[in-house]
Parts: C-alpha cells; sequence; structure tokens
C-alpha cells in the first residue's frame, strides 16, 4: 500500500474495473469520477470505500452495467428518467445533464430518478449546474436506519441534501449534508474501536436514547437531526420526509421502509411499493430572477459577509458551506490521496479476482 | 376577555382594523386570513401575536399601505416581485397565485419576493399549491438572531421552510419549521417565567453553551438545527443559509445580518445590501412526473406506511408532519379561538386606539 495514490492512477483503476464487470468505457469513466470526487472532497465513505458494496450489488444480480436508461415521462420542465436499475451514479449524471439542458430553455427545470441503486455524494450533481451558471439542487433516498420523532421503526435514509450555489471570485456555496446527526459508516468505526457514543445519535429498541454504536444491530435506529423532539428532531424528520418523498412518490421508485439496501448481503424487502431507489435533481438559471452580473456580486458579497463573522475562541474562522471540501480537494489534487488500510485490502482483492492491475 | 373567539369574529376585527390604518378591503381580509390561518393551526406566536408588531412597523412609517406590488423580472417559469414595503402577508400571497399560474402552463415555476416584511407563516403559501394539485414551497429570511456554527456572529434569522404535498384520502403533508431548535418566542415565555433553559438551545457571547433565555440581550444567539457541531449544527446552517439565499441572492433583498428587525422598536441596520426582507416559492404540479392518479395513489400509501410505525412507549401514535396541526384547524373550527391575556390587552389597546370594536 503506497502512502498516496495520484487521482490519474485511483481513476484508471476504479475505470478499468467497472468496465472488466461489463460497464461501457463511458459509464466506468463517470463512476470513477464521481467515487473519486468524494475522496477529493474528503468524504472516503462515499469514495472507493463504496467499491467493494458495488461489486457486491453487480455479483448478487441486483445491478445492470449494460442499461437502457430512458425518459419515461417529460414536461417542459420535468423529466423522470427509469435507470434500468443501473450504478446509480449513471444514471444521476445523465439526468442532472437533462435537467441543466431543459433549464438553459425553461429557465428552471427538475428531474427524478426511479429503479436506481446508490448514487454517491449528492454535492456531485448540484455542483454541475454551477458551471452553468445555474444553483443546482440534488437529494436521494437511502435504505431505511433511521426512525421518526416519536417511533421505533425504522422508516427513512440518512436522505441527504444538496445545494450549490456559484459565486464570481470564490468557489461554489455547496451545502451537501445528511439529514442524521451522524452516518452510518462513524457508528461502524467507533464500533470497530470498542467504543461507545455519545447520546444524541442513535436510539435503542424501545426508543431510548443508547450509547452502543451497535445499537442497529440489536432493533435500535439512528435519530433524526435535531437528537430528540425537545431539540427539534421533527424538523430532521420533515426534511428526511422530503428528501424521501421528492425521491420516490414524485416518478414511482420506493419510499421509506421499501427502499432497496445497498449492500450485496442484505436483501431487498419482499413488499416493494414502486421501483428501486430514486433521487431527484434541480436547476434553477441565476439570470432567472435578476441579471447574472447582480446575482454574482450578490453572492460575492454573502460569502464575504459571512467570512467576517466572528468565531469563538475555540476556532481562527467560520466556515462557508462547501469551504472544507474545497480546500481538500485542491490539497488530495497536489498530494494525492491516501486510502484506508481496509478500503486498500477490499481493492486488492477485488483487483486480482477480476484480474485488475493495483498495486 | 372571552374564554374562546369565533373565526369570523376575529377576522371582522383584523379586517376593520388593517383596512383602519389604510389598507384595502382586499389586503386586510388577506393579512387577516393568514394570520387566523396560524391561529386555526395551533402556531399563535405566527398569529393575532403579530399584530401590535405589524401595527408598530406602520406607526414607524416602515410599511406601506397602499402598496404598488410588482412583478419588476420574469422568464417562462419565474418571477421577482418588489412588494414595495407592504405588510410581507400581501406580497407572498400575490407570488404564490402567480407561481402557481405559471406552473399550470409549464408545470413548474419559482417565485421570489424582495422589499418585504414578515410575511406570517411559510406553511399557508406552501399549502395553496395543493388545492390545485401542485407541491408548494415556501421560505423566508428573517431577522438575525442565530450564529453560524463556530462563530459568536448573530448572521441568520430562523429562517423558516415549508413544503407541501397533497394526498386524495387524507389532508396534504405540511412540513413547516423552523431551522433553529427553538423559537425566539419560547426564549420570550421562558424568561417571563423566570425560568432557565436546557442546554442545547442558546449560546453566550463567547459562544459557550447557555441556560439563560435572556442571552439574547447579552450578545447570545440562538444556535442552530442540530444544537452543536458533534450533532450536526453545521447541516441546520446550511439549511438556513440556503434558505436565506434563496429569499435574498436570488432576486437582491437584504440577507444574513442586514435584513431589517420585523418589529417597530428595533431600527433596521443602516447599511443596506439589498432591498427590504425577502421570500421564496415554488409549485410543481403533481402530473409532472406520471400520472396525477399514481401520484395521489402513492402519496395515499406514504401516508399510510408512516402511519403504521410503531410509537415509543411514551406515545400513542407516530404523527406524519401537518398533521397536527390540521387536527388543531379542525378543533379550532368547531370550537373557537382563545387567546392569550397578553395578546388580548394588546388588541385591546390598539382597537381603542384606531377605534375599531373589539370585546
Amino acid at each position: 500500500m503506497k502512502e498516496t495514490y495520484s487521482y490519474d492512477e485511483l481513476y484508471r483503476f476504479t475505470s478499468n474495473l467497472f468496465q472488466k464487470i461489463g460497464c461501457s468505457e463511458n459509464d466506468a469513466n463517470t463512476i470513477a469520477e464521481v467515487l473519486l470526487a468524494a475522496e477529493l472532497r474528503g468524504i472516503p465513505s462515499h469514495g472507493l470505500m463504496r467499491v467493494s458494496d458495488y461489486i457486491s450489488m453487480f455479483e448478487k444480480g441486483r445491478i445492470n452495467t449494460k442499461p437502457n436508461i430512458q425518459i419515461i415521462y417529460e414536461t417542459p420542465t420535468t423529466i423522470t428518467v427509469d435507470a434500468d436499475s443501473c450504478f446509480g451514479i449513471i444514471a444521476a449524471k445523465f439526468t442532472m445533464k437533462k435537467v441543466i439542458e431543459k433549464a438553459h430553455n425553461t429557465y428552471s427545470a427538475w428531474g427524478t430518478v426511479i429503479n436506481s441503486t446508490h448514487y454517491g455524494i449528492a454535492g456531485y450533481y448540484a455542483i454541475m449546474a454551477t458551471t452553468h451558471d445555474m444553483i443546482g439542487m440534488s437529494g436521494t433516498n437511502a435504505n431505511p436506519l433511521v426512525a421518526p420523532t416519536w417511533s421505533i421503526s425504522r422508516m427513512l435514509g440518512t436522505n441527504p441534501l444538496a445545494v450549490a450555489v456559484p459565486a464570481k471570485s470564490y468557489p461554489p456555496f455547496v451545502a451537501d449534508f445528511a439529514t442524521t446527526p451522524i452516518a452510518r459508516g462513524k457508528l461502524a468505526l467507533l464500533e470497530q474501536q470498542g467504543k461507545s457514543i455519545e447520546w444524541g445519535f442513535v436510539q435503542d429498541k424501545e426508543g431510548l436514547p443508547s450509547n452502543n454504536p451497535a445499537i442497529l444491530k440489536d432493533g435500535g435506529a439512528i435519530v433524526p437531526l435535531g437528537s430528540d423532539y425537545e431539540h427539534g428532531s421533527h424538523k430532521g424528520y420533515c426534511m428526511a420526509a422530503i428528501i424521501d418523498i421528492f425521491s420516490s412518490v414524485l416518478g414511482g421508485a420506493n419510499f421509506g421502509p421499501f427502499v432497496p439496501p445497498q449492500v450485496g448481503y442484505i436483501k431487498p424487502s419482499e413488499i416493494q411499493v414502486g421501483k428501486g431507489l430514486g433521487h431527484f435533481f434541480g436547476a434553477i438559471r441565476i439570470d432567472a430572477f435578476r441579471p447574472k452580473e447582480d446575482f454574482l456580486r450578490s453572492m460575492d458579497e454573502w460569502i464575504e459577509t459571512f467570512k467576517q463573522a466572528k468565531p469563538d475562541k475555540f476556532h481562527t474562522e467560520v466556515l462557508i458551506p462547501g469551504e472544507p471540501e474545497y480546500r481538500k480537494e485542491r490539497y488530495h489534487i497536489q498530494h494525492g490521496i491516501s486510502l484506508q488500510k481496509e478500503v486498500y485490502c477490499e481493492l486488492t482483492k477485488i483487483a486480482e479476482k477480476y484480474a485488475i492491475d493495483f498495486s
């Protein structure tokens, strides 16, 4: 295992692997690009760590590497796309491109994808719009791990929302966040390390607060953003529910507890209320409400104003959403990407199995 | 003071009062309708409690009761409206109506309002879309009381978001929530009662957690939804920032710390980066992604599924967003609306001053 890998070598490896299992070169490049965007932005939970899950999903016959991705419903400002059970990343990029094309003509547009699978980082698709002088939006539902406020049933995913807004002299504002206080990956890490978890992240099977990071294995659940009702967890529940509805009810994907798990070793629910997993995408031209230059000047002012917020005594600056990820991206492009040992081991095994070069 | 008031008598009183200060009958009726929608839905903080602030804003010359509300920018799917410093409710309803009209033709549409003031409950405008078989969205910025994560500066309002989705056999799904764990009104109430507040709602002037509900008077701030960084307050900060940008940068209203206060006794900041306070509105036809009947059936299934979530042992049911407010509305229509004593006293004084009948 090297200390760091260059973007190019990881890109080549990932693209080669996905071509080997049957994806077109173009599709395999897209998967490499989106997974590596997560690595660059310092979100390894959505980077190459996902490769083994993606491959296991393929091996279980739950991914179609020769998909017929189709627009199945269309209006002047909206499209519904059937992903044909492909790797979600491919259908997501396809749809966001179409949404941006439509918004060029109509100033704003929306898209939804059904019959899909895990689509990587939500932020990637929102950011796509910013280079077209548009605000980008995206969200997806995910396998159910989260209990609504006052409930013990796992009904919702960590359902992320991403919104990206271009500025003139600064990198775009990029909010890209799960609607829970913690990601599942962090729970798994604490469990591996034998540590307990602070209050306010998970509950046990009776709905009582828990400190056990492995509680999901014993009927527990992640709580929504806000942690408990008193601190507004019903608002986190609302957010996750909105994202679930936009991802599923709009076009006809599975919702809530019926969203298929995105790992090979857990079988999907026998009950299906729609097709696969769902996403949504939106784009709005920044000159849809006033001249472009006015918007950009104002967005620069917004960023400058918030950068002038006084930090508390434990911090040296206040961050704009997307700023830490942008800095990590610059760093990783210059210094390379380091892999966690577990991820390296998984990739090595997969490389061997599929006879791909990886060192 | 009566134990309860009928909707009609409170409506008449409110409409008469706003006509007396110069609003047209139509505008005064709109104000009465939106303030009373909040009373009916059990959100008195946005109901008649606001009348004295609205009147004080008028008395300070900060409200124009004979506004020339104009669409100042328009594309096939978007409009920007200048509210001409009217009561925000009037410009907001005007804009949402136009957005719904546009969405009838183009399947989805957006609107933003600049040069506005407090607009009441966000949910009112989102719900308007549901009777046209559309999803409705709305948000507004508000005077700055909230510090971004890691900051001691008050940069953001409690910036609410509302999303309403129609179903077939059930009342609409209505999420309508501030992006903070607590509303300012609740802090004021605890302060009046001489009580302290739990951890996780406010911070002191150094950014340290505080139990003092009066801390805003001593340089403190409300924290974003999530309470602290560990529990995801940067996600609440992201939400509030998105709503601020959509309310201000889109069309050219003031953002963040420059949003004018909505009470007569606090002067607006001398620095203005835009015009007044801002809102945004969105509408999407439910047949924009698949046939209407399919959408409605699926939304019914969504609601039925979430109603089947098991409650924890402290509760008897799990609630759908909007369900408690809907029940309160049914109750108040049947049994009348009761007023808090302070609100009754304020209204009595105002009624006397403007020679309006109120008993």
